[in-house]
């Protein structure tokens, strides 16, 4: 970011630094002892520590309701599971670590010898001393994670295995909050809720999100802008079946994810990959000094996968550092909450505030004075003794901006064709609109349609 | 190619490697000795050897049969030539090796000196062993080739010169295969025989393609396949020329040429530079696992001239190996039995053959559940328990081909994009259609019509 | 170049090497002494030594004149200026360079201690032995610029300023000059006149533009060329706002600037950036063996910032060496008679009159035989004797041009896509529209026309 970047100057302002990485990381250690899945309490608690930042409606979707080629699933709660050897002793414990119950475990209560209970035992050869985060969601089985090391020590004996979990009717829960715009144009920015102590794995996210959020209420937007925080996949399944006739309000969107580790930044393009949001997050992410990669859109990883199905093919993209599945600390006991650091996930919300501001600013002008250029020196807006070096940023920002807006060239693709940072290109917009210079395009390019 | 790879599994059943590798060396060694040109007896040989593994059809075309711009020339047939020196010795035999001879020498029996012998003579200074192949199809005149070492040899004397040709009204001879598709869309496959004992060029492309041909009639096919076997230049005008009208039936095809030697793929591009063939060949040769080069169009080296001369302009390439010219053995003695091996025969048919797989199956399918994804786990399509990384290939290939298939990308887009096998990707969708989750799109994106 | 170049041969026919190099220099040297400004008395004697090689006509226009934003400005002339010492020594003399006076100084008489006079000097701190040149067309101010040398040894004192200049109701001269052609379609040739003892900035640009228009108007043009000599911005906006009936016709355009030095050529392209005017200078700058860089268009810089003003968006590019503001040199006395070679300056002419050559031949042709090749040997432009190596880069051509003469490539194209030189390519074209191969097409694709 340049120092000419005014909006980023005001956030920071009202979100200063520290005081704001403290709290982005407090509210992930709120969250983590929680025991989240795809439907149950765990998703309750979460979106009520989350009230206590923003005021999202907590929404309550039947066990069964079907959406799309899906079926709300039973909801899934638990209070205690363990497993005793034959002198009572419990060797794993549901209460030290959530992962230790294969998440959906059906409820069981059964004496086992020890290769019995192999089958039902989940374990990181790779890394010895983590425990897996494994789920079942769709097939009702019952199972334990635990970590290699302990396994090794399991002798032959009978044991007492415990999962005090009910499977059953009840209700998907998410949660949803919309910041009115001037126009009904949306953002969506959507995060997954239904892991359980994983703090990279989207604590983070939500962090994110949440203060993302409180930031966006603050403030006057063009766009009207829509936060999920919804259980991965069936989450965003239930959400585009529930809404499908506004669907088509979504004119940008950002799934947010893995957003608190020290990797470099990862944006992946949505499946048109010439959207506004591709743009502006390969503008931004350019101009942040931070180590980044752009990716292709690939369908897997997160909801951007149901966004940007062919049906709905929705411009979302999907933000964060080292991508899923490329930290061996991924979907293990090892995501906790020393993996992450309060300085990187303020960074990366400082990076999605970014984006979404050259999103929300991003403008047709038409020069008012096509012809030639336009005297800046007579109106003050131009250094006045020549023959010097024309070196001046903003001067050159001016005349870009000026020789650009004829009505097919964006401020991101006048910021693009110029290397010249957005903020910058927006600010000087501003100082022609006020000379009379610029005017807004009456239309907008229709970007945001849907494409084959 | 991957394990997945069925088609070219069921090929090698039909065609197992080393047996197919030294029957197409085989043939080679049959059609080697004949001397043939671009009309004659040579070529009537030759395709009646062919015809022992495929039954072509032969052509006879008459002298003076008008072409577009040319004129079927006069048939021309070699009994015997030498040069004798004054002892009667045999200094240059043709029975010894048919390249001895200027092809379409005038006949001639005369007596000359050394010095004005010597403008008739062809030789290779910077190979002095190997005798040179050349030709005068278009100007009346005789000549006789030998190795520079020979020529260095020849002393003042009187020589007795003698060329025993017949050069008459006759007919231009070429051969055509065609095996009926399931629709009247051709794919041709063009291979020149009009070369005498030269082995790469192109006893190697005809061997390549009379197998293909053997195959291609053994299963079943989409497209109709039309196999030319002609005398370069004048055959494949000629057969344009006779066929006009249905040209356009040729939706891709590809001229085999060199494909005998050790060197890596060459792919050139046809004159569009993006039809399916260019895409096909290009998706092959990268998941070949061989070294290639995708070089593009230019208007000289083979038939593809004619082919895509502008008023044709059809999706012809051109596949082998190492290409015309770049070989030092290239129209010398030296392309001989030794310059050839089996073991590259047989790649080069494998290739060919995926090439022409791809091509064949590649398809538009329509996602019959495109809003979100479908669940793949209650069709027993999916890995059931989550939450480890998802590496599968065969999934991924899945979701690809579902995300993908809306119409817009055929099954050789979802490759490419994908970076996923052409075979794999094709598996998966027979998959995906079987479980009705997939249908073919009814009207095929017309990108086998003829272009500006 | 190749020696196939019959344009640059005869060109350098006309205009030799040493000779014009030379006459080139000589010119430069004429016009070095005189203090020209964006007006006044400066600018006629600069016209009236052009007058000495090409018939230009010289315009007049009143102060006072609107033109689009602008206004023409009070003429500006200068007699005489000076700083004296309480001794009465000169210590800064305009007489002695013109680079002294701050160009548009109004005039004064006044003394002043030496700490009031530091307001008004300009000097270059980091080249303490050079000159700058500074200027204030546009804010009535007067000043002096001196070596940081010598304004060093300036000691505390009284000292008597003057600046014996007139600003006052005039005119503002350009020069212009039309070589009619065969077509009203124009290529634009524009080079700014305004700066005083400055050699490559742009007394080089100057003499280019001049023995180039010699050149034009000697032979025979497709187009019509107009050739303007204009004070920088001022004048091309004054010549766009008078002329914007007939600014549709320019359809090339180069402006020219900074051509005497050593550095390697530039090529900046016009706002559209796909121009033939583009086209033609990568594809004249690719062969001409000379080290060049084609940059893309920026909205700073020459005269083009106004010719590609969104309101016009000509297609006139910028050619010249190294771009202002990237040597030292650049606008300071060491811009001098050394800083420029007449080498230098025929290399650059040669470049430019081949990049016009090849806008001047750009064709397309339509192939009269596009079915197959036309028989070439039999029209002896064909290797009678097959079977070598095809190398013959004039037969290759020739395949080239007949294959892409399709009324879809250009000339220009055809080189490109073909690698082979243009010179070549024209050349082998009319070789085939003799042998009635080739007919030009009737109408050109219009190319030149604005776009958004």
């Amino acid at each position: 970011m340049t120092a000419e970047s005014m909006n980023l100057i005001e956030f920071k302002k009202m979100f200063p630094g520290e005081d704001t990485a403290e709290k982005m990381y407090k509210l992930i250690e709120r969250l983590y002892p929680i025991c989240r899945s795809i439907t149950g309490n765990g998703l309750r608690e979460t979106l009520s520590e989350i009230q206590k930042h923003i005021p999202i409606s907590v929404k309550e979707i039947p066990t069964g309701t079907k959406v799309f080629d899906w079926t709300v699933p039973k909801e899934w709660n638990i209070n205690d599971a363990y497993i005793k050897n034959s002198k009572g002793e419990r060797v794993i414990d549901f209460k030290a670590s959530n992962l230790h119950v294969l998440s959906y475990s059906i409820p069981i209560q059964k004496k086992l010898s020890l290769n019995e209970l192999k089958d039902h035992i989940y374990t990181l050869p790779d890394h010895p001393d983590w425990i897996p985060y494994r789920t079942s969601y769709y097939d009702e089985k019952w199972g334990f994670c635990m970590s290699q090391n302990q396994f090794s020590t399991l002798k032959e004996d009978d044991y007492e295995v415990c999962i005090d979990s009910r499977l059953e009717e009840g209700h998907l829960t998410y949660g949803e909050y919309v910041v009115q715009g001037r126009t009904r144009d949306e953002i969506l920015i959507s995060c997954h809720i239904c892991h359980p102590s994983l703090c990279n794995d989207n604590l983070s996210g939500i962090s994110l999100a949440t203060f993302f959020a409180k930031y966006i209420s603050r403030i006057s937007n063009e766009h009207t802008y829509r936060f999920l925080f919804i259980p991965g996949t069936i989450g965003s399944i239930t959400w585009l079946s529930l809404n499908e006739p506004d669907v088509s309000k979504i004119k940008h969107g950002l799934v947010i994810a893995g957003v608190g580790d020290s990797g470099k930044f990862h944006y992946k393009s949505s499946r048109r990959g010439d959207a506004e949001i591709d743009q502006a997050s390969r503008n931004v992410l350019k101009h942040s000094g931070h180590e980044h990669e752009i990716v292709d859109f690939f369908p897997y990883g997160y909801d951007e996968r149901q966004y940007c199905s062919p049906g709905f093919n929705l411009p979302v993209g999907c933000f964060g550092r080292t991508p899923h599945g490329q930290y061996p600390e991924y979907h293990t006991s090892a995501d906790n909450l020393e993996f992450i650091r309060p300085v990187y996930l303020y960074e990366s919300l400082l990076v999605c505030t970014a984006i979404a501001h050259a999103i929300d600013n991003n403008r047709y002008y038409m020069n008012q004075n096509p012809k030639c250029e336009p005297l800046l020196g007579k109106r003050g807006l131009y250094d006045k003794i020549g023959g010097g070096n024309e070196g001046q940023e903003k001067q050159l920002a001016m005349l870009w901006v000026l020789n650009f807006s004829d009505g097919n060239h964006s401020l991101l693709d006048i910021s693009d064709r110029s290397g010249l940072d957005f903020e910058l290109i927006k600010g000087v917009a501003d100082l022609l609109v006020e000379y009379q210079l610029l005017n807004r395009k009456s239309e907008r390019i229709p970007r945001g349609l849907p494409r084959g």
